[in-house]
């Protein structure tokens, strides 16, 4: 498989400058400000893949952003393996945190990545992961070793829930057929170990608002006597665990997996040091549930969260006002067997029954998805596994991962097939945060690591 | 005592438009975007006195924005009344909510106000109530029945906690030496009865910050395993009171003066309709400390309200980060014999005691003021009241407000001299809220009056 080195070595400059040039497309999903370059990156993805040799190219209108399609069908007879990504990035605030600007990609050396790294929104999550894909599939056409066949499906609205996805793929279950799904949109553990993620947490994100007053007061005539709805908020979230951490919503952990003592050891015996993590963020103390692990609380317990609160007045100064609402996004991670639909409505109904009298009390549900586990004895995770192992030289650890790719468990439902979740990201990549990026090292090894994963996986059928 | 009355109908429509070309300067304190119209205004303000009569104009420098004196000494021998007021506003927002301009000043009738009032930022705090004083000093000075001396300090960081006013005051004792000070930023209970206030609560202002990771996470990969800071800060929020609504901070009711029975019964009879107030503010129901009534809830009972919050992603749709850091301002109204010193510091004391080990804080005092009580058997007061009877045709109920003028305080200690609250305005003003507003009968009514206190005054000394 030497040609799969050569090829890297000939072509890396060049696939690093395309990476770069599709970074500058500011693809931000979450806020409409943003539609027509979501627009712009759709075509260029569809160029990509095209220019890298699939037929059947097309830029799918749904009732949201578009999803690309692309494909390589060498054979019917052979198996197919259906590649899934997404084009669009998270909103790049808090812009002042950043040192260069997220659409304006830079290379710099890190501690971590002494070959350099890109720093750029979405360098990692998720268009240096998918785009490793579309290289490596130019290098199996022009090195005519593609063993199997190829799909492609990149999607623009992941950051906001993937729902019109859902729509997309129970309408084309023919077109989607596939035998296996590659996901690269996780990370391993470091460079030095690698991993592959076999389970992922679910999600459910509300944004709840609280009205008291009808218009905003000030705190002198009517503090007091009015119900302050920032007062109130910050109340009824405090009401959502108790002093253990754990979360008091009714009914919350009725369905959740406990682990079994085996299954506990294999998580502890993933590399993790405590002090490190603490070191890394800077964090005066760990927090989080009582009774489990950091590695636990983050792999295979649901959490609740505050992604963001505001009301009243935040200028400069002093304002001494009583806000007419106060506003939070709160969001649930899930585990197996917790189901999006379920939490949401007991979420909602416990929301609502923490409020006093005095407020009125608003929850809209945003996105959700739920949790996924997968196999490590089926022939795509053997082969991933083994791809891995060619190109790191040591097997992969598997491991539970707490983010939430919320499609993969619908394109279990739907097309009966299982995803394996060959990211190639560290934690410290930052998605998500400012200064996102994604090393080079990490880039050419995805793209390395791909065309074994091809061969391996069509051998094996 | 005709001529007052003759005077204002001959002039009254000067009288309005002078006053809308105030308030078009917005002269917002707490933003130093607005330092330019700030100054602007305080020029505006010494010509308006000086155009008005008086003489030893000053626009005095302070270590913030200036402060605007001018005076009449008729006769040394005479008593001196010296009237304060402030020239500074409100930031404006939230600037969605306003239905013209808060800088674009514009007359509409209104249930409350069938005369109409002015809608504008400062409208009724305090550019129309200190300018009446402008406007009735043009008159005693034209009709020459001006009957003591006066002395005008118009000061331009009110709502920034007026800080460089104590210190302007401390310097400044024999300049600014009196026998009353007259203040009109308070209201009456409306336009059919009048008031005086006659008890004003102090304020601690904070800021307080709360930092958990050193950067935004993501909420998949992290929730679960580190301090949530919306989530602690909520939390830390609501340890500060009880299920009662009594705040918990150790000592914080210690120097509470407790109302008798008699006192009681005092604020119990003035006019008050709880389903008007619930009404008037969709209220689906009140909110406040246990055993108290609203009355007393706003009048003689300390509170703690947010008065802003902050932290993570606010913006359209759905962001999984937790966030760095979090923020809120929090402020407490003081009562008799509570110090904003004393109490700045056990709310400190015990913020940092409730947060968890997790997590950093840090707590800014912003301004902060003292309690203030006023008697009812001083001349000034008397001359107040008499006034009020006179151009009401009622005797003024005296009462204790919510509200927080914390210079007054202040004024007692270094000038030895209490300040008579005569106010004009009305609760739904809403002063500090969009579409303030002040009615153009009460400002003719507060020009109408204030001759006649000072013919009062003048007499009983």
């Amino acid at each position: 498989m030497e040609h799969i080195k050569n090829y890297i070595n000939e072509n890396k400059d060049r696939f690093i400058n395309e990476l770069i040039e599709l970074l500058r497309i500011p693809s931000i999903s979450a806020d409409p400000a943003y539609k027509k370059n979501i627009l712009d990156c759709a075509d260029a993805v569809a160029k990509a893949i095209k220019d890298a040799g699939a037929d059947n190219i097309q830029i799918c209108e749904t009732a949201g952003y578009p999803i690309v399609y692309g494909d390589k069908i060498i054979d019917p007879n052979l198996p197919t393996v259906l590649v899934y990504g997404h084009y669009d990035v998270q909103p790049a605030d808090p812009l002042e945190l950043w040192e260069s600007g997220p659409f304006e990609p830079v290379i710099k050396n890190t501690e971590i990545h002494p070959e350099g790294a890109i720093f750029a929104r979405g360098a990692c999550d998720d268009k240096g992961q998918f785009y490793m894909h579309v290289k490596a599939f130019e290098l199996m056409m022009n090195t005519n070793t593609l063993p199997c066949n190829l799909k492609f499906m990149i999607e623009g609205e992941e950051e906001v829930g993937s729902e019109n996805l859902g729509v997309f793929v129970k309408e084309n279950k023919e077109k989607l057929k596939c035998d296996a799904i590659l996901i690269s949109d996780t990370g391993i553990i470091s460079n030095n170990t690698p991993s592959i993620t076999t389970g992922l947490r679910g999600l459910s994100y509300m944004e709840v608002e609280i009205t008291a007053p009808n218009r905003d007061l000030h705190s002198g005539l009517y503090g007091g006597a009015v119900a302050n709805p920032i007062n109130i908020l910050c109340e009824m979230i405090a009401k959502m665990k108790d002093e253990k951490n754990h979360i008091t919503i009714p009914g919350f952990y009725d369905n959740v997996l406990e682990l079994s003592v085996e299954e506990k050891e294999d998580i502890s015996r993933a590399p993790f040091s405590l002090n490190a993590y603490k070191k890394a963020l800077d964090l005066p103390d760990i927090h989080g549930e009582k009774g489990y692990t950091t590695m636990e609380r983050t792999g295979i317990r649901p959490t609740l969260d505050v992604n963001g609160i505001w009301g009243g007045y935040t200028g400069e100064g002093a304002k001494t006002v009583i806000a007419s609402k106060a506003y939070a996004k709160i969001s649930m991670r899930l585990v197996p067997n917790q189901s999006d639909e379920e939490i949401t409505e007991k979420f909602t109904k416990y929301f609502e029954h923490v409020a006093p009298k005095s407020v009125t009390v608003k929850v809209s549900p945003h996105h959700g998805g739920e949790p996924y586990v997968s196999p490590t004895d089926i022939p795509a995770y053997i082969a991933a596994s083994k791809a891995m192992e060619t190109t790191y030289g040591k097997r992969p650890v598997p491991v539970k991962s707490g983010g939430s790719i919320p499609i993969v468990a619908l394109f279990e439902k739907e097309l009966g097939v299982k995803s394996i979740l060959l990211g190639f990201g560290l934690d410290s990549d930052a998605i998500h945060s400012p200064n996102e990026h994604y090393g080079i090292f990490n880039y050419l090894k995805g793209i390395e690591t791909i065309p074994h994963f091809f061969a391996n996986y069509a051998k094996s059928n």
